[in-house]
């Protein structure tokens, strides 16, 4: 099967052409200036349009057993959100507890996936536990196409790794050439805090905040790249929220730290006081860790993005319903399921506040939430870059569309949406996944099970 | 006229393809899997080799009246050099004196080169004055295509900018959408320096370092990023040399300031033990400003060039002889003539003391030497990817050729070379400018004249 | 004559003991537990009192032609406002403009305190011009007893110095042994951004902070930094208002630069929103450069002058009145004569907001205050400590006073109070100047002319 | 018994005055201009010597079980050190395991002290273990006198705290007003480090450094000063030794912590490299923790006791012997007692290698080595100060004397000297605790059972 994309605007992280694109069995065969469409082609006409890579969430959780309970998507439902948003490849973290066996868990989370996603997907192997059985487990993990790890310094008693664990995890990802991804928030500030604040009467939605301040991230951060640099691993810091802990990670970075830097959509968009307004039901919609700050750090990571200093877009999606799991913690802010699900409105949001806004222009507009991404998981050029031998996983973009964001239109299994009402410019018009048309203004066109799982090399750079 | 370049590995700054490149009337015009060559077609199979976007040195001098004398080369034989070295595009300072009128010394510089070069070319303004009347000129200027300035906070009394005339300079650019890269040392600090150095009889080339050590580059830099700041204004801080100064330059970056870093070649390979060692013969031919660094400064450097923090590779080219010219300073170092030439050599070193060290990667290596300055100066995509539309300014790179580096052999009109006798591992097999083969194996094949002057976009971005 | 202060708690930087003080001939004679008082000795009972040793201003303005006017104090208004207010010594700058001859300034400066005083006094030599004939008078001025220089980085064409003069106040400096103090402010950047802000219409006196926001300052400090490197000089920066630009000098401490920090109670006070409230009338009143800043810099402030990184309190007194002075700037905020006094009130505002509000301890309440002025400006220990052999200047500080500030009843020669209304916790019940009483529960009971000129000495420290 | 010093030159932290010191019953009772002697006075003349307070170590251990063995000095041998070189009051940890009772180890270790020291002498308490009963305990011993705790955040599985523990630690020396001293080494890195080295085959004593870098410290200070600020807890990093960890202390104190920073002596005179040189029984003997640094920190550190941000000056006193003790690890650097005794010798270098070395002046002197530590720990004006009202802790200073340094003379219980050879200008001609005289000119002339136990009040500062 072939198609042919013509008259698009090609925008790539470090080019910008108009150009037709002519795509065969999955893959991009040719990029030139008017050319032939082989009988049988379809023919895609993008005049006016802008021609993107398929963006890559690098961050998501799908099959996610946290605080007692599930989120809310499958990869049924949020590998549709993802296309329709124009995101065509996810890395979702595998997620098993401390007591769960390493390589079943794996299969577990694979085994959700396979046959059921919209678009290609593949995974961070969570650590959560080290010892001689597990490490034996996680080699042939990353024999099996995984090479990059993430692990907790937050979530005492559950998710978090020991000091131990954690020098062993950086250097056993030394030594494999893998990535280790981080969540940078020091495990027991956080549990102290949250006693402290629970003792005090302090059990609102607002309070998560406090249990969990821009220094308890920093700590994070520093702690990570003290362990990384002891071992030479290359580390790359989730869902990094706010000036300290960017800070800290620069410092290591001037140290010769090999470091890489994500913030969240969410962090751009909204600020702490979306979880202090409101009744319970209102603000705890807004409830994630790290939780959103203060507004003043917003204009700081648009810089960030724009001059490079920040190196990638994710969202960290994680759905959990207003009606019952976010209830959990109506007295008790600690008992909130974290997330607010942002897969399906990423790229949208991304570009309506920042290229439209002048914050980013397109090409780090691209480059920030896929290209990067690619290149730092192993993922390109196979993903990435619209280029001669990449997988076609094409955006067209039309950058006339207008329209407000609900959560009764959306895709996602989730009863809310952290940008109802909102205004998006732009749109996907068209997303393909290996030459497969998936989505079309808006609508899910595709197949689930269309989507594979991506084997990825250690990297070792 | 049609070339076809078959079987090579494409690398660009952000892909890594095996694919065939159509080149049509200086023109990419294709990319692709298996491509027909048109009757007529020239075909150059780069089997085994590396295909490259034409590198851009954007910090060359070639026509220089400076310190009472005049740089070596012509375009004639710069431009040979710059080809055979695998550099296709050339960014040259017009550098008026602050008498000369503005106008005419840009016609004077660009007159030097039209006609004579063998590759594209384009200019900085030097703005070494301020006044009604030069600010008529430097619009006008940069409505011909002329989308940077280029400013000296050093050399006191000759080519130096006083704080009026630097404020000015920023706010007409912020106008303008001009980046303005500055030359980053406190004048009044170097003269009183130089002259305390003198009267102490300190007179031999090692003491040049003295007279400008690394606090005086990085007070440069703090002062330009301040007025840079106070109007906006996009900066590029040209041969930032050591830890202090980039340090300067990153603290601004994260207050906001939209500021770009370029290093030179020679401060990867050289420290200043080389303007120590020998005689005057030999240790003047180290003498640039800023001065070569400890050594430990260059493990920073790399590393900021893998990591992005610091952006561009140049060379400052500015040769001056060694049997005259660097004379001169024989009793006196503040009269040796500033340069170490590299134009040539540039890039065969960053591979061989890069790429094949391990201390960048391919795509970093692409990014600094080319693409990222084509982006950052408005060439982009014209130049510094290949692409579909863009030039076809090709370097096909043999990665398997070793060589040994001398004068005897250089094509720059110099009587000595910095890397004399130092191996080379790899080097352009092939050079294209717009389509034109110019160079082969280390010969110029090319015709002068061929070289077009680039009009450039202010950016605005 | 002697006196004998009994049953007082004295507070030193470094001590806190009961004790009586015996005084013979203006000098601490002995420190004791139940001193006998010789025969004729004036007795106070200082029982339910702090003693402190006098306090040091080391930023004051009495004579000072400026902005097209003079300031309003005399010695004779100023010495007594200071001395009501606890303050013993004051140095006062010698402020010539740069065409005036530099002895001969001296000599009008200091004839205008001699016989005038009612409290000791000694200046720092203005440098606003470097030439042969000036150095030699700054040697001569030196070697009569000034062991520091004031210099300006502000006021572009009127006080401020060239870098080429700054250079050399470093180098004479360190070679006399003398403290260099600064006023850092970009003197172009203000120009530049006042005319900027008329020009735009910007004329009220809140537009004053913009044409000096704090990087601002920060560059002037970091300037100053560099050049007192170069020479090893030891640098002083005056009025330091905000955390950027304390923080560039905190750099240059790590960096080994001999930097002490100034900071005003002006500063820790008040905030920007002053200047932008009320009418011209009352906004005006606020005019000083550094402007005041935001309020998030105080805390910062108080912070820096407890833990001792911040290391002396001065005031900057430049009395202009309301009614003609400042009127001089209605339609343009830059010929505000720019000036807050706070001579009368500045201890009894460091005590009222820092002690009794905890944010410094009485330790360093004198310190900053008193003893570390002394020791930087080569007045130690003869000033700044209860100690044998020092002279007696001697508060005798009442905590339980309470009472309002009012321009109605205060010493200084201004027709208003930047503290009208608000209340003081605590005052000098008594002051001595070398064992002579001159104040008395806020009533001027001294005698003009009882001051005396303070000769110091180089320190080389 | 009264005693009277005359003609000596009174050198404190904030004043220099020549004067008379007389002293009763153990305290300072008049400082004057030619004093009385009352009948039966012992008259000592101080004329050309200096006379300081005594000097406070804050950081010896006497008793120390540790890595299996016992520190070898006693009250009976290490007071009589401490005063010959002119210390009068120490400070010991007490150092309980993770399972001793707290109470009980209080007990234990102060009664080795009392009735056996001949100086003043108190506690900081070690914290190991932290529970119901532990924090009951801790609570008493405040109570008892005891105003600062030590933890240690190396020593993975002997005295190293958990995080649970660390917050414990500040959460309720913030209630108590109680300073927490902390040993600031990662304990999981050094641990891992260890064991990485010793199965690499790197067991001599130069390895020792490698398992603890500056990192290590750094991430120490970096994550005790975030749970400082969590809790608002003062706190004090003990044995600083290099750039990296000051400035991460340092950028905590600008945050708002509230921390003073103590070095050692050791640090400031030796470097790695006698880690290095020499057999193993010469470098086993200069083993501590953190280990000596790289030359290039001592002049910063030098410059940091002179400009203040560096506080005070402590010699973590532990002698293990050579024959026996440090042999325990000829085969694994790991097993060798770690210590460098400095007791005795620490105020003669500081004085040799600061004061006549024009790094420090006598000032600083006396603040680093007495006075804020006085202060820091609750201790003053009782002790760290010459003024009436303190304890008779005096030291009347030779600087005339030249004499060398060995252990064949020295006091302290140990068979080695790291000064061996080493000139000393200056030493104590006179020490007196609490007005008896204890040394003369380097010999024990005291009393053991004279010093007593002081206890300290909480600060809340």
């Amino acid at each position: 099967m072939t198609m042919l994309i013509r008259n698009g605007e090609i925008i790539n992280a470090d080019s910008r052409v108009k150009a037709d694109i002519l795509v065969e069995d999955g893959v991009i065969r040719q990029i030139g200036e008017k050319l032939d469409a082989p009988k049988g082609t379809e023919v895609i006409n993008a005049r006016g349009k802008y021609v993107f890579p398929g963006f890559i969430d690098p961050h998501v959780h799908i099959y996610l057993p946290f605080m007692g309970t599930y989120a809310k998507d499958t990869y049924k439902t949020a590998s549709k959100a993802a296309v329709v948003g124009g995101t065509t490849t996810l890395i979702e973290m595998c997620c098993p507890g401390p007591t769960d066996p390493v390589m079943k868990s794996y299969e577990l989370w694979r085994g959700k996936a396979e046959g059921n996603s919209a678009c290609d997907f593949t995974f961070h192997m969570g650590v959560t536990r080290f010892d001689k059985k597990s490490e034996a487990e996680l080699r042939k993990i990353v024999a099996d196409g995984i090479s990059s790890f993430k692990i907790f310094l937050a979530y005492k008693g559950a998710l978090g790794v020991s000091d131990e664990q954690l020098f062993n995890v950086m250097r056993l990802a030394k030594e494999l050439g893998v990535i280790v991804t981080a969540h940078c928030e020091n495990a027991e500030l956080v549990a102290q805090m949250q006693q402290r604040l629970i003792d005090e009467g302090k059990t609102a939605p607002k309070w998560h905040y406090h249990s969990r301040p821009p220094m308890v991230e920093a700590e994070g951060v520093h702690h990570l790249t003290t362990f990384a640099a002891m071992n030479g691993t290359h580390v790359y810091t989730v869902h990094t929220s706010c000036r300290e802990s960017v800070t800290a990670a620069l410092r290591a970075r001037e140290r010769g730290v090999k470091i890489w830097i994500e913030t969240l959509i969410q962090y751009l968009t909204h600020d702490m006081t979306y979880a202090e307004k409101g009744g319970f039901d209102r603000a705890s919609r807004y409830v994630m860790s790290p939780p959103l700050r203060h507004k003043s750090n917003q204009e700081y990571l648009w810089h960030g993005l724009q001059q490079g200093f920040i190196n990638t877009l994710a969202t960290d999606h994680a759905p959990f319903d207003v009606k019952k799991q976010k209830q959990m913690g109506r007295n008790d802010f600690t008992k909130i399921p974290n997330g607010i699900p942002s897969l399906e409105d990423r790229v949208k949001m991304f570009w309506t506040h920042g290229v439209c806004e002048g914050r980013i222009d397109m090409h780090r507009f691209v480059d920030c939430a896929s290209t990067q991404t690619a290149k730092i998981f192993g993922l390109f050029p196979r993903k990435g870059t619209i280029a001669v031998g990449s997988d076609a996983d094409i955006v067209v973009w039309d950058p006339k569309y207008r329209g407000k964001i609900s959560a009764r239109k959306h895709y996602m299994n989730i009863d809310y949406n952290p940008y109802e009402g909102w205004t998006t410019k732009g749109r996907p018009a068209l997303v393909t996944v290996r030459g497969e048309t998936v989505a079309k203004d808006g609508e899910f066109v595709g197949k689930l099970g269309h989507g594979q799982f991506l084997s990825r090399e250690p990297t070792h750079f």
